[in-house]
């Protein structure tokens, strides 16, 4: 099975796990914590529209990237700096707290200080020179495991960023390349409770980009809260239709609502708290 | 996307959806169906102590293979006709009705008459001669995905099965081959509703041989649940040290009585009857 | 690595090889094996042109399918039975040897006394039951890989042949499945010498499935001869773009004439003979 | 199909392939090239007796990495700058010319001017932000595809390269992950004659890498050269039991002549030159 688990991720016995926690929110331990937004900032108004409806919906992290790697060097790549602005605006209004992608040192040293919440994609993961420096933060971090990863790997991927000091880390399951086709990415759904047999740390689901399609965005997400998964990072736009990046797997507003108040109802039999 | 999907099994509308008749147990619509027993029938003692932990559990049928396909040829490959007393034992003392897998057609010539509903396994979802045998029965069929299908080729076995004249066939995710290696298979979970978005056949899902890890049998059924399958097929065993096949993926009696008192709680909560 | 390699098809020391021989041609053993032939018969006329380029060629064995699995029921079949007359006017008219896969003990016997060399095909690796009936004659057998085949798996597949009495097996590489998309399937080519590390038997490559593009096929012959394969099962029709399954794949027969000209120099460059 | 090909990568004709230039080295065209060196410099001893062993073989480029991305934040990272005297010793006593991959924005500061030849692994084709910054050099460049690329992503990846103003990319095949297990990965080796098929740039292979093996390193090596390959990125230790990585795939100075020996036969009778 599985060859390595580091010293730092690996659990000292069978019921240890850990909260990270960011701002006033605690990531795991019974709570199902829901980080939502859009896949990109668009403009101040798309950010604040959505903000609105995961504050209504009772999320308290706002997903707010800048910077978005692509595959084609021709697609949107987010508004970069420009963007500071309007994540200020949100946080300002709303009060949530903020959580974005970085892809480089350069983007690490430009957010650090406007976001509660760092972010390592899955085409991250394996750069682990940026894990190094992501590790020479205390930010709260999310590290989306590589399409491709086993788990092992992906233990491995975050023991580099434990190792230089940063031991606020969240796994996210966010789906891996198979065969298959109907689906963007294969959700690897028993990898949460895998995971929760190998490391202490707290484990997300993302459900838009496993799916790649809005209509199977709510079961994903029903899936990993039954699972066992401490929440989600979802994303939701105010028009899905318009958006400029991941339009087809965005949630419109009634539709995140909707999700939220099922999620409500599930965590409640499981004596869970979303 | 998909290419391809039969007249037979396509959907008629978005909420189109047929039930499966075997008995007394409709399968499909509201009901979370729960298929439970051994991997293979080892005995008269083995299979009645099994019996009577799926029926106190609640569940109606119950899984009585008597024929294995086994990757080594040196492994155990099952009763074969020998068990057949068995199989009436149980039914004569519990009542439950009987399931087994066929893998050619001299074993569905000995199990008609013998088991109420039939199973193609995944090894045979490919085995299109055997489908248009099982199609020329009227048996309520279970067919299970190959681990290498896509959805359009699954849909396309059960179209086999159809357009043979065999209409009661519910659909069984049970993981697919992926590079991962912790959990026996990858459950595709998305599959179950991706597969209610093409066909309005019943999809249940197999846990037991996607997870392989007794302790993940249980993440994977309430998976299952709640991204809206009809129902799971399960592996019991009474002592699952002990058993000749799949004794690692196996539930302990105790561990599927407990498994089904979640199940209960979570399908209440989603308006489902277990 | 490999779990387990079974005592009848394991080396019995490192230069432990030997050959399979059907008709007067020896395969394996420093020759490069070329069976050619269309997809499926589909008529006299389509029979008899194709195995005259095979013949002009130099090939001596003709792929000379009746049966024909698919994937769609909608599909054609092949000519079945039908097609009976045909094989027998081929032989009579070039001398060639006949190839032909079958799916089931019912075209095993139809098939049996009709061609020189059977196929279980990708579809039907996993049917222990028919590799039992197979096993029973002494027919040589091209027994192919399921595209979801670990090798362990695939020479457990040959352990049943040669168990149930049955020594003459030749294992054909076809491709795998993988989240690729430009080819059919993915050529594992490293299949080939993998397994001649392990079993003894001859190993030959089908470059048609693999690519499933004609441009590739020729890529795809050239490097299973360089990787040391002991041959190829080749798609040749005399008019690709008309043909009834396949034709995307199938070489033309100045094509193929072309093709076994580079191999034949090729070989030569490594003491092969083709 | 694929879905894009970048304006930048995109053939102009059937015919249309370009070399990269390389010291005096002229990657494609009807050259075999090799690329040869241990996995990773260890020390100067090790850099001298391997460069004379690439030298002697008659291979004009030599592999000389001073930093490994390695899955465990626990095994050997490279030498770093510290190893930078050895590269310069190197150079002056044998003139190989030199090539070394970088996996950040720091260590393309710290190499540019040390080496001829750059190259992106596998885990930083997908660091877009790393292929800008190589992009702004003029540095010949080999990029290898990430064990879960397309071709239209490793292709995209390449986009990112030459629309920053360097056009001097070599694309590298070096295995998929797929499910299978006996090799470390699995050589897509009809990505090289696809990839021809979609792009004018040069395409080599790892064989290393991809077999895992030792012993499977040389067959890959000649499918490589069969299948219309421009070249091969070998590594060769002088005593691979001892190596800090890759041991188990580097091949010894005599299995690396001998091989070199083949290939030039081989070579010769395709009309190449090694």
């Amino acid at each position: 099975m599985e060859d390595f688990v580091g010293p730092q991720v690996r659990k000292q016995s069978a019921d240890h796990h850990e909260t990270v926690r960011c701002g006033d929110v605690e990531i795991g331990d019974g709570r199902f914590t829901v980080i939502a937004g859009p896949c990109a900032i668009e403009s101040l108004d798309q950010a604040l529209l959505t903000a609105r409806v995961v504050k209504e919906a009772g999320a308290k992290i706002f997903r707010a990237c800048l910077f978005k790697p692509r595959t084609s060097p021709y697609s949107f790549q987010g508004m970069g700096a420009d963007g500071i602005p309007i994540l200020e605006a949100v946080r300002a209004e709303t009060g949530l707290l903020l959580e974005a992608e970085v892809l480089s040192l350069a983007h690490l040293e430009l957010l650090h200080d406007h976001v509660d919440m760092l972010r390592v994609g899955a085409r991250g993961m394996r750069n682990y020179e940026l894990l190094k420096e992501v590790g020479r933060t205390r930010k709260p971090l999310i590290l989306k495991r590589s399409m491709s990863a086993t788990l092992d790997e992906f233990l491995s991927a975050a023991e580099y960023v434990l190792m230089s000091g940063n031991r606020n880390v969240v796994l996210c399951e966010r789906g891996i390349r198979t065969f298959t086709t109907y689906t963007r990415n294969t959700l690897d759904i028993l990898a949460v409770p895998a995971l929760k047999e190998l490391t202490y740390l707290p484990v997300i689901v993302d459900p838009s980009h496993s799916a790649g399609r809005a209509s199977l965005v709510g079961p994903a997400s029903k899936a990993a809260l039954a699972v066992g998964a401490d929440g989600i990072l979802i994303e939701v736009h105010p028009n899905p239709a318009a958006a400029l990046s991941d339009g087809e797997q965005s949630l419109s507003p009634p539709a995140f609502l909707s999700l939220m108040t099922e999620l409500k109802a599930l965590a409640a039999a499981m004596g869970k708290e979303v």
